[in-house]
């Protein structure tokens, strides 16, 4: 093992000693300072263990009495996240070993990731003192843990529910939004964790613990190098035969790599073994965070999507156009209605209305006009009970709801197809998504989160457009596809 | 000329009495109903010449008296909307010639777009008696004109501002989606009009219009069917020609052409043809009514615009290290900055901090960690004094603007990348745009619409990924590199 990747596992303590820690400290827990940032986080969300505030100046945060140092903190300490300077770095590891500590976060930056060769040595030493005193290091220049289950967090705007997926992200900053843009679309985590640098703890031993993590259903990885190349083949040939592996490589271009190298000290490596590597393996890359959320979505709320034949009923005679050629590009099949399906909704909506004037009465539907709970209710279960349909897709621009109806008709229109589809899904289980695109205003997004968070609720899949759903599902698709023909070998 | 499509402009009212009216009546405006939003609309944008609303019952209508009979109108009337049933359009045509109206808007729907021989035969019979009593008809099934100089429009949240681009669209509520959408990222219309079915008055004449119009610079266009290849053909060549043109063609698939047959009743035609004619003369072929606002803002705020070496500074590790992949994937020089340039931001930072950890120096530029208005202007300056960049990019992600800074730090860097951003491009005039991504919550989108319209304001441009940015330029580059070679020719 060099000194530039990860020790095996079995020399130093496993990674539960990072994920399940029973007492955290905070070292450099100063007013006004990033320590102070963290203290909060593990306030607001309730961690479950003890939470020691240690800054050499003394006195009190968070309502919390600060210790001068590690070694008068009374009960034991399991994990320490640090946000002293770099030059510090080191003593704290003695200090860590010292005290039985098993594992340090570093939020510190300053190391390999600067174009510096002091730094870079700085960040060598930190890592063989580590080791030689057996304690653990995530980052440096990282968040750390989120772990829900336990109330460990990085940021107090995470869901306090566990969930299924599993996170590793190379950045920190991507790592918060990421949490919070899958969050709002119905997605739970088991753990997630902020990596930094992975000078010790590296990205194949976060996917070794994944994969035989029982809370772990599916992973996510947002990866900008790699410390060992085929410990890391391994990793994901092993994780992605036992579950799913999304993956986004950051540094997928000649500048990416540039840019990771000076982010995270990555070595990037060259885009097509990554494109190689990730195909051989199964594991579902795509190119955004965006695209990350979206397929987790899916292979979440989709799990019985088995074709590409889609039925679309939604608001808007040119959104449907778009989204039938987003669709059709995409390969999927806007699947023909046949004269009963048709004649069954003309019959439907009959009782509504007297004319079809202005509605679309193929595939896409658009019966914006009748605003009923029933009337929608009635079309979307006739769509559903034709069993040509793999996927039936709701759709609607919340852009400015209040026209043309003069009163509150489109508002109301868009919370009744809503609760129609979620209706339909529970009574029919047809894998159904709801796709929420436009949002123009503040007043527009705070209705398009509420009735997306409905929707996931209801089970349905939650998208932001049809090209973005075409995208996701055709991969999770292609994805189950290959796992099956891999598994009849 | 056979009765399927427009007459040559020669034989009938010119469009200027669809754009240019000076008088307005609304037929069928009743309270609740839809007569009553176009009332409302030509209230609150404050319509120029007198409104008139006609209604069998009579009475008043949002402050105005109702004349049961377009005769019984005191004054003349140039122009209606026609928002009363479909069986009762050709009569409306005979009372509108009896009162001398030269043209009729029709919001009716019930026409050629549905899938009823009967429907279609009502619009032929009513563009032969159009024709025969010289009433020009927009539409039918369509919202008609907006055009902020004289205070006509179909939304009451358009701008009252005129700007230089010419929008035809054939869906309405693409319309209204785009033109809210382009609004908010800076952009300003001469005129717009959603056609609808296009039975009279057709895509062809009105990109005749547009070309010949001198309030229009540019012309954006939404088409899902065409009604004479040969004249379209040659209307895009002559706009094209002397204005650019940004075109999305709805219907480019098999299902989208069935989509689009049953929206407007449109011919959708091969989408291999239309590649071929967009390419021939030069348009900017878009996808979606995003990309073609996207594609605006490049022509409208990067006039300047050369080449393709982009120097990028901006908020977070990971999103840098994206953004350099997406610039690099669309064919864009992330520069490289030379020694002196570095060191010239150093000496800058050296100014504000001790230590450069935590920042990117290189290109992408994260200086995020200090604050100070002065900090970021420097190192832009720096940048933009720098020959060989062409465009210089700032970007963030307004997403719960408070972590990592325990107050409103994020929140403030925000604002001052903006402003800072703002005044180098005042003071150098390099060609600048202003990346906003990443929105989460009503109040990051709160923040992230001032923001914009602060950038847009000070001449930035404004997009929301670096992908969909370099899209647009890229579009927009190849457009002017091609008008470029066809004028040197």
């Amino acid at each position: 093992v060099s000194a530039d990747h990860g020790p095996s596992t079995g020399n130093t303590q496993p990674l539960d000693s990072i994920f399940h820690p029973t007492s955290v400290a905070v070292a450099g827990a100063a007013e006004g300072r990033i320590g102070q940032s963290f203290l909060n986080c593990l306030l607001d969300s309730s961690f479950e263990g003890p939470v020691y505030p240690v800054n050499p100046r003394g006195g009190e945060i968070c309502g919390l009495k600060s210790y001068r140092h590690l070694a008068e903190v009374p009960g034991a300490v399991d994990y320490v996240i640090s946000c002293i300077p770099s030059n510090l770095a080191s003593q704290l590891i003695e200090d860590c070993a010292d005290k039985g500590v098993k594992a340090v976060a570093f939020f510190t930056a300053g190391f390999s990731e600067m174009d510096d060769p002091d730094a870079r040595q700085l960040e060598v030493d930190l890592i063989s003192r580590a080791r030689e005193r057996g304690v653990r290091v995530l980052g440096p220049n990282c968040l750390g843990v989120y772990n829900p289950g336990i109330g460990l967090s990085f940021s107090s705007d995470f869901p306090c529910e566990q969930g299924s997926v599993g996170l590793l992200c190379q950045s920190g900053g991507n790592a918060i939004y990421f949490i919070r843009a899958a969050a709002q679309r119905g997605i739970r985590f088991s753990k997630a964790v902020s990596y930094g640098n992975a000078a010790d703890i590296d990205e194949s031993e976060l996917l070794e613990y994944f994969a035989a993590d029982p809370d772990t259903g599916m992973v996510a990885a947002y990866i900008e190098g790699v410390k060992d190349g085929g410990r890391f083949l391994e990793a994901c040939h092993k994780l992605a035969a036992v579950k799913p592996l999304v993956v986004l490589k950051g540094g997928a271009t000649g500048a990416g790599v540039k840019a990771a190298s000076s982010h995270t000290g990555a070595l990037a490596g060259s885009d097509k073994v990554w494109d190689t590597v990730f195909r051989q393996v199964n594991a579902i890359r795509v190119n955004y965070l965006e695209e990350m959320v979206d397929a987790l979505v899916a292979l979440t709320y989709l799990p019985d999507l088995k074709g590409r034949r889609v039925a679309v009923c939604g608001a808007g005679g040119g959104f449907s156009v778009i989204a039938a050629d987003d669709y059709a590009r995409a390969g999927f099949d806007l699947v023909v209605l046949p004269a009963q399906v048709r004649q069954a909704m003309s019959q439907h909506i009959a009782q509504f209305v007297k004319s079809e004037a202005g509605f679309l009465m193929g595939n896409p539907v658009d019966i914006t006009n009748v605003i009923t709970f029933d009337s929608h209710y009635g079309v979307l279960k006739i769509l559903a009970g034709f069993e040509d349909v793999d996927l039936l897709v709701g759709h609607f621009s919340v852009n400015n709801s209040e026209w043309p109806n003069t009163g509150s008709g489109f508002g109301v229109w868009i919370d009744t197809l809503t609760q129609a589809l979620g209706k339909v899904h529970a009574e029919t289980a047809k894998p159904s998504a709801l796709l929420i695109h436009s949002v123009l205003t503040p007043f527009d997004m705070e209705r398009a989160v509420a009735l997306g968070q409905q929707a996931s609720q209801a089970g349905l899949a939650v998208f932001h457009s049809s090209a973005k759903a075409a995208l996701a599902l055709e991969r999770v698709l292609a994805y189950r596809e290959r796992a099956a023909s891999i598994g009849a070998r």
